[in-house]
């Protein structure tokens, strides 16, 4: 994904948009600032954002008109990282390839950057008063919230043998529902309608988190950047142990060749947006 | 403040209306759910959604009005109390009489309740698609933020000797800025711009800060619903701890009075504003 450069130019800009957000670490309360910025400045993929962007383009928006809502998008991700990695969560030392925040700081610093994060996300969102941000706020927080009860339901699962349509749901909330909402926010921020792209946003998100389950059974600690195989020793409930890792994997391309599918009608303007589909599953970390 | 028919009918309201906000403790996943109901059912005094009312009827709403937003106020003040308890935080056991999030059920909950009722208050607030959800919402998100970063002010500061400007500093961030935001959100959903009373919340918040403050130093634990004394054992940076009680004491009325005298040209529509500026000083809890 590194190596295209419309994808680099749009992950610069990113960049810059989130370094406008974020306050310097000069500033009161200094101890924040500081572990607010490490934590956003790991070196990210900027997926949700990057979908967000491309998205946007698909249905005839200029990047740019997107670029606050993937900021916050990309704020309330990193939120939801950073209380997972947390010693009463997931307990993961590691995140990004960097000690997580609570291992570099604290654990009420990792519980307060979480929290702001997430408020921050929303105060930037709606700053502006742009008149399509209060739908882009609204999709947000139901992304956030489902979120949420996604993490509940895969804490309350461990251990637990779920069904396939409960390892599904499990993961429509923990991960699907923040992918739609990138990519159908970035339909908003263009044209002030989803423009059909819901289904789009669905068949990524669960392409996505069957792909990061796969790379938890085979990748590696070191080119993930996170620990490997934790899924499996926590007896999490996946698709790849469910269903074992080959069947996993062909409903994941399956997954991201119905989306790339119900992107037809869009045309040449929805080429970085296929790109970034192909990249959900081939991706190695 | 519970004898007054007028503040008891409206109180009846906001539980009734936060009843509707939270799932049923039978909706998966249960666990969250019952959590979240622990957390926002407690008993607790709903000052801030009755701020929002009483200030929507002070410039001519009706207090209906302003009650989706009540609501939302109260969600994000819940969940800013369970992570301010936390173990890695202030490390309460007790919170409105009875034992907090995390000693009822865990820390991951406590966490993740937190976190839901900061997205939900969004979600909730934005998703009615009423005009002036927008700027509620981004007033919102600012509070919650100076929230946040007060905390971070609080935790930095423990055992630290502030300045009476850093104190008021704080104050203004952890506990003002939302105390704000209910007052002017009540006028924004009642007429769409603020009307003044940025000052009557900024007074009151403070007012109220300093009366938390005295409560911790002369209240007893069963009165309270929370431990007392913990902020002289902590080092914690207030103005009692600054200027002594009296001179506190004086400050909380003053700040009363200013807030009382700024709502003179509203007239009688102002009374239950007026009633719950006193309330604010004169509680026992």
């Amino acid at each position: 994904m590194s190596d295209d450069p419309a994808l680099a130019e749009r992950r610069r800009a990113i960049e810059a948009a989130l370094e406008r957000v974020l306050r310097p670490e000069t500033e009161w309360p200094e101890a924040l600032n500081r572990a607010m910025r490490y934590s956003v400045f790991a070196g990210g993929k900027r997926l949700r954002p990057l979908l967000a962007l491309a998205a946007c383009e698909a249905v005839g928006g200029a990047a740019q008109d997107a670029l606050t809502f993937a900021c916050s998008l990309e704020l309330v991700h990193t939120f939801s990282l950073i209380h997972d990695d947390l010693p009463c969560m997931d307990d993961d030392d590691l995140r990004r390839g960097r000690p997580t925040v609570h291992k570099a700081f604290d654990d009420a610093t990792a519980v307060l950057v979480g929290d702001g994060l997430q408020s921050l996300a929303f105060a930037h969102l709606l700053a502006g008063g742009d008149p399509r941000a209060a739908a882009l706020a609204a999709l947000l927080a139901d992304g956030a919230w489902r979120m949420v009860q996604g993490q509940a339901i895969d804490l309350a699962a461990e251990g637990r043998v779920l069904s396939e349509a409960e390892v599904l749901e499990l993961m429509a909330a923990k991960t699907g529902a923040l992918i739609t909402a990138a990519v159908v926010g970035g339909a908003i921020a263009a044209t002030g309608s989803p423009r059909g792209l819901d289904r789009v946003g669905a068949r990524l998100g669960l392409a996505f988190q069957i792909a990061d389950d796969l790379l938890d059974v085979t990748g590696d600690t070191a080119a993930l950047g996170k620990r490997a195989g934790k899924d499996v020793a926590k007896g999490k409930a996946t698709l790849p142990a469910l269903l074992g890792v080959a069947e996993a994997r062909r409903r994941a391309e399956s997954a991201c060749a119905e989306a790339i599918e119900a992107l037809a009608p869009l045309g040449e303007r929805a080429e970085p947006l296929r790109a970034l589909a192909r990249f959900v599953v081939t991706r190695t970390r």
